[in-house]
């Protein structure tokens, strides 16, 4: 956002800026006519409601229920429709896997091939404690191709990631996944010319995952799509010249955070171990990202009074956050998942924002209807950073 | 809108959408601080927006009047800057005319030549049923020219409208119109090499027009201008797999659904008629645009009684459109017409939308102000249809 001029009006001072995701966070009313949000008790963010400013962010659009990718890249400032991660790359994001610039990263599913045709894509949904296996197989068998070493870690069930690393791979192949059972495996195509030799290693790699498992069953054989390599995505230091700290207990989020420049060290599966962590970095850093994976979980799994207890558990929390001062505190979503919908959703986000100089609106409470009457009014997620340097005094005055 | 991503993310289900537009809906404060639709009595609206979600939307953008075209190609997801349906477009369909692609649509006006000068731009403001001889007069003589066909059809007054259907006609000519009394008739010239044969075409029909009315006073002559070939427009099916049927009694606004893909069979005059129209053909589609004229005609006449009295009419027979049980439904205006103004006007256009997923907002009625307290905000028109769609669950994720 406004990318033009924000080099001219960046600044830099010691303020601390945190921004705290509740994942899946919004939410829609349920047969009570009430939210996730507006049932839980959550003293300590109202307070803040009640003395900060409030509002609601739009992630990707009007009626665009965001993925995990959109939804972060929305929140730490970048438009998600022009910085595109491809599945290939938040699937290796989601099994711990570093991607770098110029790396390919694929989707893989083990599948059972049988008389020359793919009978099963899912390899009769083989457990993954079996998938993990298999790619310790083929790990071994398989780690270099021409000038392109191979990474493969095992996801979910039948389900794995790889990253091709190497020059020259380009992401523009057609998927090696003839979509439905009964045909011939299919392979990858270049759809443009620099793509060529990409499409001849992620053959060469399935030809020879085929031979690592001919004697497996139902397992032998893999399909790849969803190939992509990392958006030029402008990074943090450079872009708001922020030293920013992820947060995050699941992989896929400190992926993301990765992504536009953040550190990103392991952290516990806790609360407690993430606060621990911002805690002991807090003066190491200008910006903190700080994920909380369960909100999102539960209310994916339609469980209202789960997502409720996790937003409750976070603001009981909160004043371990606030002990450390932040200039200024973000508390929002990436998006809504709404446990009546039980999926992620496009409605709007609330949002909640604390600093010294932000205006006491008259919000009474955290919640999407107090949001909705806030100064803030609704925002692209995008605008969230920029408020966030605003409220910091980081940003220069524009123009004379 | 988002038209990068809405291919990736379509998809289709059973459910039925419906869009009930109240023409001119919006309105301004009269000297008793109230609105039409504030000072309207409307239980069953404002039962919906009690139990719906409620905003504002902007039609073309902040401070924009906008014509019925640009309204109704927001309110159908189009950004109307973008496409622009031209003056003889709007006034073929006004008489219920057909536009099909490379047809060249123009308006005209009968007038008077005299001594070689244009002395009346009207022709003395004719009357409609003299109009409508002169008209069958001129389509007896005149049906084709070149291999060109030409359809002709009356106005009101001295206004018609002519379609000239053939090949190669393009839009980029200047008026045949002096634009001011006393000076002789001007042909049309071509504003571009591509629009030689249609300023031919359009000058030899003048020619011929002129000698067919040689003999009537005052209208003796035609100017012809504003013409315009059909946008090129992407049509409900395609852009948003819906089959869609566009319920209007005035033939503008069937020609305006048609221009979007809709079906647009005739309908009696009144809501009764339509109403009977969308029950019979609740089976047959997935989204229903249904248009309210008269709200618009009397703020036009600065009638603030008779708009009250039609959106009361609306809402009195809105619980035999609630019987149909839409799976999402939006009232909403393509603008405002205050009868304080006694025009369209660039004010925010109350919206309501409900649907099972909708969230039950705090807007108490259905009314501008309690709107501007919704949780849908302050929104373009063109996302209304997004909202829909999404609320329909007919959008899938975006990224992963």
């Amino acid at each position: 956002m406004y990318e033009e001029i924000l080099p001219q009006i960046i600044t830099t001072n010691d303020t601390k800026l945190l921004l705290l995701v509740l994942d899946g966070l919004g939410g829609t009313t349920n047969q009570d006519g009430v939210t996730e949000l507006e049932a839980a008790n959550t003293p300590n963010m109202d307070a803040l409601a009640r003395a900060g400013s409030c509002g609601l962010h739009l992630p990707v659009g009007y009626g665009i229920t965001p993925g995990s990718g959109p939804g972060h890249l929305g929140l730490f400032g970048y438009n998600p429709i022009k910085y595109q991660t491809g599945r290939g790359i938040l699937e290796a994001f989601g099994v711990g896997m570093h991607v770098n610039p110029g790396d390919l990263a694929v989707r893989g599913n083990f599948a059972t091939l049988k008389d020359g045709l793919i009978v099963d894509r899912r390899a009769g949904r083989i457990p993954t404690e079996l998938c993990r296996k298999l790619v310790a197989k083929l790990r071994e068998h398989i780690k270099q191709i021409e000038d392109v070493t191979v990474d493969i870690e095992a996801g979910k069930d039948y389900r794995f990631a790889v990253v091709f690393r190497g020059p020259d791979l380009s992401d523009k192949l057609s998927d090696a996944d003839p979509q439905i059972v009964g045909k011939p495996p299919k392979p990858a195509e270049p759809l443009a010319p620099e793509a060529e030799k990409a499409a001849r290693i992620v053959n060469k790699f399935i030809q020879m995952a085929t031979e690592v498992l001919a004697d497996e069953h139902p397992a032998n054989t893999v399909l790849l799509r969803g190939y992509a390599t990392l958006p030029d995505i402008p990074k943090y230091e450079e872009k708001y010249k922020l030293r920013a700290l992820g947060i995050a207990s699941y992989p896929m989020y400190r992926g993301l955070a990765k992504l536009v420049g953040m550190d990103t060290p392991p952290v516990g599966e806790t609360i407690d171990d993430e606060i621990a962590l911002l805690r002991e970095k807090w003066n190491d850093y200008d910006f903190f990202f700080v994920h909380i994976k369960k909100s999102d979980s539960y209310g994916e799994d339609g469980n209202f009074e789960g997502k409720v207890k996790i937003i409750e558990e976070v603001d009981a929390k909160l004043p371990q956050i606030l002990d450390l001062k932040p200039d200024i505190i973000v508390i929002t979503g990436d998006h809504a998942t709404p446990s009546v919908l039980k999926a992620h959703s496009w409605h709007p986000v609330p949002l909640l924002m604390k600093g010294r100089y932000t205006f006491a609106d008259d919000a009474q409470k955290f919640s999407e209807r107090e949001c909705a009457k806030g100064i803030l009014g609704h925002i692209p997620a995008e605008a969230i950073i920029m408020l966030m340097l605003a409220a910091a005094v980081r940003l220069l005055k524009f123009g004379a």
